[in-house]
């Protein structure tokens, strides 16, 4: 049961951001432009690297949607990113995405670990200093909405069928078009 | 030295956003309503949290300039600022602050830390639903923005004069007031 009184029809981040709309609006706003805006990143690497951070932090409900909003950028390959979930480096990625992934592990313990050994590695296997900067901010934004998620005690659904349903609609419409239906449901 | 190419007449983050002003609005809309926006907890208050939750992760520049920013909001008492990032139980800051603080650092840690009864704990002294919210989301962005600031090696100077001076006009003047300045002298 969440801690505070979150919208009983809503589930994860979905709910704090009802309860919260004036803050909802810079998290989805952030979220749209590190995974959706223009990059030379795909939307299925940028969504995996959320989804890795996510897996790493153990929050159910952002690992879920996430891995399933990769999955719908990757052809509905969710065997990829199961692998990448549970090991990256065995996954049939790219090694400039492998390297980018240390990185953000990296950060999503402390962004301290990061050394210039592993930057200099994601620049040799092709990596921008743009890329290397939006693979941080993922990284480290993440580590932000999974602590919102659990420290609020969300609901977080077991269904995979429900993640893999929004997930399928976030790909298609983005994070604030799909907002602002919940939001606006909410206003208060 | 950065990471990456960031701009060497800028430090922390602002060294960050300047490079990339697109994610920068975002963040600095999120901080400045969560930590200046309306509410029943004081600038001073909400500042205290997101410095104590910047010292717990060791990020020298968030601690420095958000304790500079709380001390500007508390009459100049850095002493109190300082006990803060010490031991906070120890502190003169209200029973309520300090439940408060409790779950900032158990969500600076893992959201999943925080119980029923922390939460309960600060709601018997006093604390609101949107309190709790609002404690739980500062705990979480600082999470992010600390681990940006060190996730690309950003400079962080030692010159406590430094962060007292712009502490103090950050409290007079906002942080999206502020930062409009440096990313617009950085646009690109």
């Amino acid at each position: 049961m969440p801690h505070i009184a979150l919208p009983t029809d809503l589930q994860g981040i979905r709910s704090a951001m009802a309860f919260r709309p004036e803050t909802a609006r810079p998290l989805n706003a952030l979220v749209e432009i590190l995974l959706t805006g223009p990059s030379t990143l795909t939307r299925g690497e940028r969504e995996l690297i959320a989804t890795y951070v996510s897996s790493r932090n153990c929050t159910h409900y952002c690992h879920s949607i996430h891995g399933a909003i990769a999955a719908a950028h990757l052809g509905g390959n969710e065997a990829l990113v199961k692998q990448v979930k549970t090991d990256f480096q065995k996954a049939e990625i790219s090694p400039k995405l492998k390297a980018l992934l240390v990185i953000a592990g990296k950060v999503q313990q402390d962004g301290k670990l990061v050394t210039s050994a592993d930057v200099e590695a994601a620049r040799q296997l092709g990596a921008t200093d743009i890329e290397i900067h939006d693979t941080v901010l993922i990284a480290a934004a993440f580590c932000m909405y999974n602590r919102y998620v659990d420290g609020l005690a969300t609901v977080q659904p077991e269904d995979e069928a429900l993640y893999r349903e929004r997930g399928r609609r976030v790909a298609r419409e983005g994070y604030v078009a799909v907002s602002e239906e919940y939001l606006g449901a909410h206003a208060h």
